[in-house]
């Protein structure tokens, strides 16, 4: 089975009707929408250092593509085209078939298109996926907006996915709440309606891939800011806080990355960004606030909280 | 040294005018001209089986930008953004800053900023690179439009590159024909001008990636239609007919790859050929013609020459 073969038999698809030109030529063609600016995005994710070689095909296809889409949505972008460079060690067909599924069971809820790929022979498999999203004009949120006086807000629950990939690694007896957290790992939402209601509002955003601490900081170094985290606010998931010791959630919520989720610094009552979070289906809570100066602290109801970063780097 | 730093150092640049926000913040926001489509194209490099480990690092980081503005070119685009993917067993100060010199020297000429980046750690260097080229509306140059009556025509020199690799993997002794050969290999020259010069005439059009015969052959098949291949009238350069035999020299420029010559399709008089060539500063040649029904054959001086395709693949 040769490059060709695999791209046709398992990526290849109906042509979308923003697409000239698909999979199979030198490139592909594709129709941009009048008064946007284009945003793109690249992430590889690398077996053994990004997910476990015993993750399932399906989950590294899934995956590979959410992570992309989360930084679409940290931006408040639509998310249009999409291509693949993909090496492995062997061509096996139950696994393209199955990476190439889950690949789409990312992708069509936003009628995201695959349009281009390249397909190598390594010793590891290597999974890099590309986005070309589409935002109005001028108006793509950033990470370095923030101000003195907001209030800082995530999106849903931190910590899951973290905790998933160690309970993956260790091997904890299966229940709905193990397997909760390991699908949040497996399986990231990508916030990308909350991404695009958020960007009414937000003066700055970033989505949480090396952790809550480590992102949050990001954030406020690019705005020129400050910025205390309150512990007590910030939310876990009900099996998160059965499972674990409460401790250990922190750990898993500030250090632990991969949760997918939105963080971001706006000025807005909770009234208004109750109606947000209703209109994008997913919880938003208020964990903190920006000041003048730089760096991060955090406190715990209210008492300082002294927390050295470990969050997740490569090349260290 | 982590992932950030090795952007920050080795990749960052000034922003370009048509970009709006580079390198560093979730994604890269992109200026799109209006009128235009959008052309992607994705092209990976792994060590060891695109090219010798031995290849020098800024040879890689050239060669990983031409291969990709060669499909821009292929489409008669225009190069303006790109994002690179590297994967990399050990961050190597020097090897990074050779590599990051030869990216540039490729992308430079053609106006072609770096917007975007994740570096990983493997254990095959990996180099992903994904270009977004634009054109005029409805007008780029695809492989399916060859019709009965068209020549066959292709732009350079054939069969340089695969002649260079095999002297790199032997070692035959140095001289100024055969750097000429290794360097062809090693830095392809991106036929970009005359891509955009062949739009405005060729029916259609491909780059030579992995070998004339067979990227002839898949113009033809997208195409429906048949051609005949002079092998008599394949441009040669004159350091490969002084080392090469004929035959060998044949081999090379028919299953050989690695060219990044255009070959295409029109319907044209010498004189416009020639004019089109000045204007892009490379030779073109006629070397065959199309015709009804399907296949390639090959003639030399007119006869027949039965010609087996050992072009290159992956996962054979």
């Amino acid at each position: 089975m040769d490059e060709f073969e695999i791209i046709r038999r398992y990526f290849e698809r109906e042509t979308a009707a923003d697409v000239r030109v698909g999979v199979g030529d030198d490139g592909a063609v594709l129709i941009p929408s009048p008064d946007r600016d284009l945003i793109t995005v690249v992430d590889t994710l690398v077996a053994g250092i990004h997910f476990p070689e015993t993750l399932a095909a399906a989950d590294i296809g899934y995956r590979s593509v959410a992570v992309n889409l989360s930084d679409v949505a940290a931006m408040g972008a639509r998310p249009r085209w999409m291509t693949l460079a993909l090496t492995l060690a062997e061509p096996d067909s139950s696994w393209l078939e199955d990476f190439s599924r889950g690949l789409f069971e990312a992708a069509d809820p936003h009628e995201l298109a695959l349009v281009g790929g390249d397909t190598t022979r390594g010793s590891d498999t290597v999974v890099s996926i590309q986005i070309i999203a589409d935002v109005a004009t001028g108006r793509a949120m950033t990470r370095d907006g923030a101000e003195p006086g907001d209030s800082i807000f995530v999106t849903g629950t931190v910590g899951d996915a973290a905790a998933g990939l160690s309970i993956l690694q260790g091997g904890l007896a299966r229940s709905d709440d193990v397997d909760f957290l390991i699908r949040r790992f497996a399986r990231p939402d990508a916030r990308v309606a909350a991404g695009a209601a958020i960007a009414a509002v937000a003066h700055a955003a970033i989505d949480l891939s090396d952790g809550l601490f480590a992102d949050l900081g990001k954030l406020l170094a690019a705005s020129e800011v400050s910025g205390t985290l309150e512990l007590a606010d910030i939310p876990l998931s009900s099996p998160m806080s059965s499972l674990m010791a409460e401790n250990d959630a922190i750990r898993f919520a500030l250090g632990g990355g991969d949760d997918y989720e939105l963080c971001f610094a706006a000025r807005i009552a909770d009234a208004d960004i109750g109606a947000i979070a209703e209109r994008a289906g997913v919880s938003i809570t208020r964990i903190g606030r920006v000041d003048e100066g730089d760096g991060l602290r955090c406190t715990r109801n209210g008492d300082d909280y002294p927390y050295r970063d470990d969050g997740y780097r490569h090349f260290h």
